[in-house]
């Protein structure tokens, strides 16, 4: 059997090939992908699904002439595959291999970085609109944007502004009815009726209101059908809308059968699909920690509600919404929205705990603070992969959240040091602060078996003393605690070192910092945040405002984007491990 | 003639009314608004519009125990009056007077505070959710957002999750078709055509795709007829929608002639709507100057761009619309689609001036570092209303943006000191950076006659010396370096103050500060921004990066929500004013 995707490269490639073939070469693109994921783990449903969707875009569009922007990029594999990236693409993810998302550094066929979802149709829009104005007529601009994306609030205002705009945009509905975890809300029922309704498809039309050619629902699977509708599309002028039904995981049966697990599904068997077992971990994930912790305490508290923005099962708050389904609420891609309905529910006396990953919190910036800490609404909000993440890179880094946080008057700022410390603290918010607070904590597992203890509350503005010592101080916020226990251990010094877990940058335990910079010549401060503005900039700023003149350094990620790899590999590259953090205490 | 809103000091007593009469109470209702708006200023056209809504929702809803958000709050004045604040209103946006938002401090009928927009629906959907899980099933739960703030995606993504759920929610469209400037986009020309075809209403509509009981449009300034429908939709359980056609200024000829200068007209005579003549200033807004020389340097550089989140006129933007329509961009508000909106138009080479009040900044603040800083894309952020903005209040004073933009990499972060700096600020950034660049300058005048000097410019990360000193040096960014002057001049201090602007807050003139820490034993830094993580930290960063021993002293507003007041009376109240100052440098 001839490999059609042997003999391509790229598009030019591609576009030597008689449409006929298409279909062929879809199955070989898709057994590419699966081969590789199988071993090397990634993002693998999404790609699964657009196959055909990539083929026909590159079949038919001029890239990287015509731009194409892909929304999020989970599905873009198949894409770096048919544009120069076949041969490198075993070292997806991997530190100094290729992203996981498309990326302006990596290749002229990525468009526009993403990471984040919903950005799409205003990169492709903006890009129309330049092409427009350079007198560029015959050029295409196309987003690629999820059903469970476009009805995050970014893509409709973009949707708002193509609508009456010139532009020759053309915006690909990929229609699966899921994201990570299946979509919600009105729209997608929307969607789901048009499915199965002609009729609404044609006249009760909401993309058609908005001003765009709407023209679908197609089956995202059958090639012929999704050519000929690019083929027509491409001569209409304007705003464009094709709505293409795919299925998440086409291809492999698990992955079709069970689409939440096969998003990312880590490594398994490329034949059978089936998972590897992975030794299992003695320990829990964070994730796991906040979600059972949760769960525990909506039991006895009924007061206590969950919020997510499209991260049921990356929360882990799916455990409380198979158990506390009318206090769980997956309002979708939709941070600002969870942000604000949670003040809402504050207002009422509702205990709000609002899940949002360090990273997309940046979403919800001004709601943060203009409708909960201005109001000072006590919402507890927890902030999941926090710090450095991994593999997924800059755009998932949560390594800005001290910074834009610290800033807010009214915000309790926490970052537990291990599990107890994470269970505790969800077990004090709830108490009662009356003030908002945001829990930071990491990805990935802890390292306490026993993390299941009897509840305690934490004392606001308390930090602990974890090692006792004379000359040095070392301050370190959340869970880096640990690395620096091993670095203290590592250290070749014969100065005598104290470790300080702060657990609060906000706010800071000054009655503890007074006896430290009145004790210690030297304070070092360690955090797995940007050393711009973060917690040891709010040291430096304590030791300014009482006049302490103690040497501070502080330790941290420094002031550029972090790429992706391990956590390990990354906190190397950035100084955070814990040998670096021992050569760093030896020198001292 | 009888005044009926003499006796009527809360709900209680309008709810005695005959509902015959209260046609005549709207017009002492907006009566009473023109008479004191007219000599104490403030946001006109959108109370006058919904006068007739406000008394019908008062006498009908059960408020405050039924629950009443009002998106924004322009709005609200008729509802202030009418629940307990009549004897207090002409203290409006007064320092030590009430709000002119909504604000839950100052009364149990102010349910949410707002100033930013489009956060009403998620508000009331919170609460809606809180009294359904409390089992109170008879509440009602309200919000009235206007058609500029509906097409923002907050909205959206609200809109989304309350048509599926069961809340007792009643979402009404106050519809006058603008904003402060005439709203725009496709929703917008479809609420346009639901107007004129009521076939459309009935039948072709996104309201009811998104699974709400829609009713509309109602004439909102026919009180029998707005009676009668939310009479009816009170029985209505779910989510309902009701869509209201008024007219902002309703009452006054010239406000409504000219809807956006009566948006908040300033003092005007109550009888002929005829503003007053202000004594006109010598000196030019930052805006206009902003708005002014963007559309000098348009003309000469094709490349450039200019979008403003429907703020044509706050930033003055329309001057540019009016001479270069086609490179001038009112996105609506909409502030993250405008920030990947200039991210996209960036990669094709475009050179965008995304203008954005710093406050509302807030809300783009993942596209900021998703979107533009992480790709390194040449966007010219340009942040009016920085710093304390007076009247407006806690809601809307640019004080944060420092802090959040500084931990951002890539980006450079500049304040001009005075006009002709900020004329060549932008002259330089549409030179090419190759790197995206915010630049924070204030609301209202500034002081040099002359500030249309030809360009010069400004060399990145440079910072100038006003005044040689040799003991104290003051460090000031930004326009607060008058008041410093000022302050300077009235010290009475025998030690020898120096001053300098240090005009980047990144990258950070280290040059001049390495001279500075080296020959002064004490600095001030001065900033009217956060003390908290803003520019004060950066330079105590940099001493303890560099281990210096100087005293510092950072000045700046403090970690807390500053009120509303005239920015000099809220700079006195934050010992920010040059009294404050040269008291502070006497004391040094």
């Amino acid at each position: 059997m001839k490999n059609l995707l042997a003999n391509i490269s790229n598009p030019s490639d591609l576009r030597k090939l008689n449409s006929s073939e298409l279909p062929e070469l879809a199955k070989d693109l898709r057994a590419f992908i699966i081969d590789i994921v199988a071993t090397k783990e990634g993002h693998l449903g999404a790609s699964l699904g657009v196959v055909e969707l990539t083929i026909a875009l590159h079949y038919l569009f001029d890239t990287p002439n015509d731009l194409l922007v892909w929304d999020v990029g989970h599905q873009a594999y198949g894409h770096k595959i048919l544009t120069d990236r076949k041969s490198v693409f075993h070292t997806n993810r991997q530190f100094n291999g290729i992203a996981g998302f498309p990326s302006r550094q990596e290749s002229n066929f990525d468009t526009f970085g993403v990471g984040h979802s919903s950005t799409s149709i205003s990169a492709a829009l903006g890009m129309a609109i330049a092409s427009n104005l350079k007198g560029e007529t015959e050029k295409h601009h196309i987003a690629v944007i999820g059903d469970a994306s476009i009805a995050s609030g970014m893509a409709f205002e973009a949707l708002n502004h193509a609508g009456v705009s010139k532009a020759n945009i053309l915006i690909i509905l990929n229609d699966n009815a899921i994201g990570i975890d299946p979509s919600v809300g009105a729209l997608k029922e929307y969607l789901t009726r048009v499915k199965s309704d002609k009729k609404l498809a044609a006249q009760n039309n909401i993309i058609k209101a908005l001003n765009f050619d709407y023209s679908g629902p197609v089956d995202g699977h059958n090639l012929p059908k999704l050519l000929s509708e690019l083929e027509r599309l491409k001569k209409v002028k304007g705003p464009k809308f094709l709505h293409v039904i795919t299925t998440k995981g086409k291809g492999l049966q698990k992955a079709e059968e069970d689409q939440i697990t096969y998003h990312a599904p880590g490594k398994f068997d490329k034949i059978s699909g089936e998972r590897l077992k992975k030794e299992k971990s003695l320990y829990t994930k964070y994730q796991d920690v906040f979600g059972k912790t949760v769960l525990e305490l909506a039991k006895k508290n009924k007061n206590i509600v969950a919020i997510t923005p499209a991260m049921l099962t990356g929360s882990s708050l799916k455990l409380m919404m198979q158990e506390i389904p009318n206090r769980t609420f997956d309002v979708g891609i939709a941070e600002q929205h969870a942000v604000t309905l949670a003040a809402g529910m504050a207002t009422q006396g509702l205990v709000p705990f609002c899940n949002i990953y360090s990273t997309f919190l940046q979403r919800a910036y001004d709601q943060v603070i203009h409708d909960v800490a201005l109001q000072n609404l006590p919402v507890i909000f927890c902030l999941d992969r926090a710090g450095l993440v991994g593999e997924d890179g800059a755009t998932h880094h949560g390594v800005f959240d001290i910074a834009y946080l610290r800033c807010i008057p009214n915000l309790i700022i926490f970052a537990p040091r291990n599990e107890i410390e994470l269970r505790n603290i969800l077990y004090t918010a709830q108490l009662g602060l009356e003030k908002p607070i945001a829990i930071r904590y990491p990805r990935g597992y802890g390292k306490n078996k026993d993390w299941q203890q009897p509840f305690s509350k934490i004392e606001i503005g308390k930090a602990v003393t974890l090692k006792q010592g004379d000359e040095i101080a070392i301050l370190s916020i959340g869970t880096i605690s640990d690395s620096v226990n091993q670095a203290i251990d590592l250290a070749q010094n014969k100065k005598s070192l104290a470790h300080f877990d702060m657990r609060f940058v906000k706010p800071l335990d000054e009655e503890l910092l007074h006896h430290i910079f009145s004790n210690f010549s030297k304070i070092i401060t360690v955090e797995d945040g940007t050393i711009t503005g973060g917690f040891g900039s709010s040291i430096v700023e304590y030791a300014t405002k009482n006049n302490f003149k103690n040497d501070i350094q502080i330790v941290g990620v420094p002031d550029e984007f972090i790429t992706h790899g391990s956590i390990l590999e990354l906190q190397k590259e950035v100084g955070l491990d814990s040998n670096s953090l021992a050569e760093l205490f030896s020198q001292t």
